[in-house]
């Protein structure tokens, strides 16, 4: 717990500091709550300005970081990346699927603006998500480049990644039964797993990062995406619930398959630690500065929220 | 009558062909129903292919034409749209919206899948969409024109444009009184008009069309948009139910402001002629083969659904 506590130290004000230029950005870019039609750009706001820890845009930063390039040009991808996060978010609480009344401690966007402006919310962000990744590639030097990343970027989030872990996961709920273990693999390498994976791989393709170096992210993205879910796992098991903004034990009363669930806390917890480690052995062979995505994928371990 | 019976004898076996060629790239380009989460292919194919008439499609390969271009390898940006477009009927269909049990004389998708899957149908077209216009625009010589077209489908269907008027659809009619002119030409203008004319715009824009061709072109979809709303709204008044596959007067019901309410039956007439008359005045100025946009937009007067 002290290592834990003297990795903190170090990994918060990076994380603030990245914390506030991407919600600076994405202050710049949102369209503001006064304009025509107001309830939606104010519903927009609502969820994207919701104490998000903004891990999507920060590691697509850090990859560029991490292959040794300049990470500043890239703050309209990292908002695209949070945009998209944050429109599956909202669909994901509406009544139709996971029915969830409180999000990070604050009422879902559904509860304050209803569910036909939320599920408009949600379009409105992913579309914009896209002006957003179009607008950047319309300014790009290297538009092939650029144009792979948006390909990548909604393949990730479509019915072969985000949507299709939803899918899965929403129809294993309805039937009130638990998942195996092949299953909830599948859940979580698609519907958190993929967009993580593609944040990095945006931040390291726009940053051209060589063939081998693009390999390693993506396998520290795949591995950190998966100690991800684990604790995320363990902390609806043994989490607090105002650190959390939302009920403990929820994904146990909802039939959700979780690692605690299928594997055991302890084993769980090992999974974790190992999935830790190779994402921490991935990053070995990058020459860039590294040391704020071994810090972050550390963290997991020892989160609270 | 008989000059109308004429232009259909015209018209015809051109839309014939034409959705043919667009249904057929649509069935090459979407997942098919085995491919795993079955139901969400499933899900999406149901509503694309439930007989829609292809408009914004077949209006984006003409426009190609109407500048004197080939528009075969635009076909995948014209399935793009029929994509968008039937992404915003799934949606719009929903309970939390308009709650319609039939569309086209078909069930409606959350009526046969439920709302969950609907909601994550329309946000799989949607996705499916711009990853459709990212690999095209990958293949595409003129990366900056792709790149263009891509913001500008991006921001007609966005809060400025398709989702904006229908956040304001949904808003009036909660009110239960009749919305004024002023706001019932915003919602036209963009909860329809603007896949219209982005349709158009797309098709000229890949084509190279000089910039006084693109902009006659684009006078020609918000008239054709405009004629093609104000018939919609005569035919809910006078249409008949069997060929419209909706009830007659549910506008009406539903407190929808259409222009038979505002204007009277006689002005919406003329004002759908005078659309009708000035979107074919834009087509004289152009080089290419217009006749189809002419037939098209006459048309829309005599059309029963």
């Amino acid at each position: 717990m002290e290592k834990m506590g003297l990795i903190s130290m170090e990994l918060k004000p990076y994380l603030y500091e990245r914390i506030s230029l991407v919600e600076s950005e994405l202050e710049k870019i949102m369209p503001s709550e006064d304009i025509y039609p107001s309830v939606i750009h104010k519903a927009m706001r609502y969820s994207l300005f919701a104490g998000g820890k903004r891990l999507r845009p920060i590691l697509c930063l850090a990859a560029a970081e991490a292959v040794g390039q300049k990470y500043e040009s890239l703050l309209p991808v990292a908002c695209a990346l949070e945009m998209l996060h944050t429109y599956s978010l909202i669909h994901d609480d509406l009544p139709a699927m996971d029915n969830d009344d409180y999000r990070r401690g604050k009422l879902t966007n559904h509860k304050i603006y209803g569910e036909g402006i939320s599920v408009l919310a949600g379009d409105a962000l992913l579309t914009y998500a896209f002006e957003i990744l179009s607008r950047f590639s319309e300014n790009y030097s290297d538009k092939q480049s650029a144009l792979q990343v948006m390909s990548e970027i909604a393949n990730s989030i479509g019915t072969m990644g985000m949507i299709g872990g939803q899918v899965v996961d929403i129809q294993s709920e309805g039937k009130n039964i638990a998942i195996d273990k092949k299953c909830l693999t599948y859940v979580h390498t698609h519907k958190t797993g993929a967009l993580f994976r593609v944040a990095l791989r945006a931040g390291a393709i726009l940053s051209s990062a060589k063939t081998k170096d693009l390999e390693n992210l993506t396998i520290y993205a795949e591995k950190f995406g998966l100690a991800f879910q684990i604790t995320d796992d363990i902390l609806d098991v043994i989490g607090e619930e105002d650190k959390l903004g939302k009920s403990v034990g929820s994904d146990a009363k909802n039939y959700k398959a979780t690692y605690p669930a299928l594997y055991g806390l302890d084993e769980s917890k090992q999974l974790a630690q190992q999935a830790i480690n190779e994402a921490i052995e991935a990053l070995k062979c990058l020459s860039g500065y590294v040391l704020p995505l071994e810090l972050m994928v550390r963290y997991l371990y020892s989160r609270e929220s």
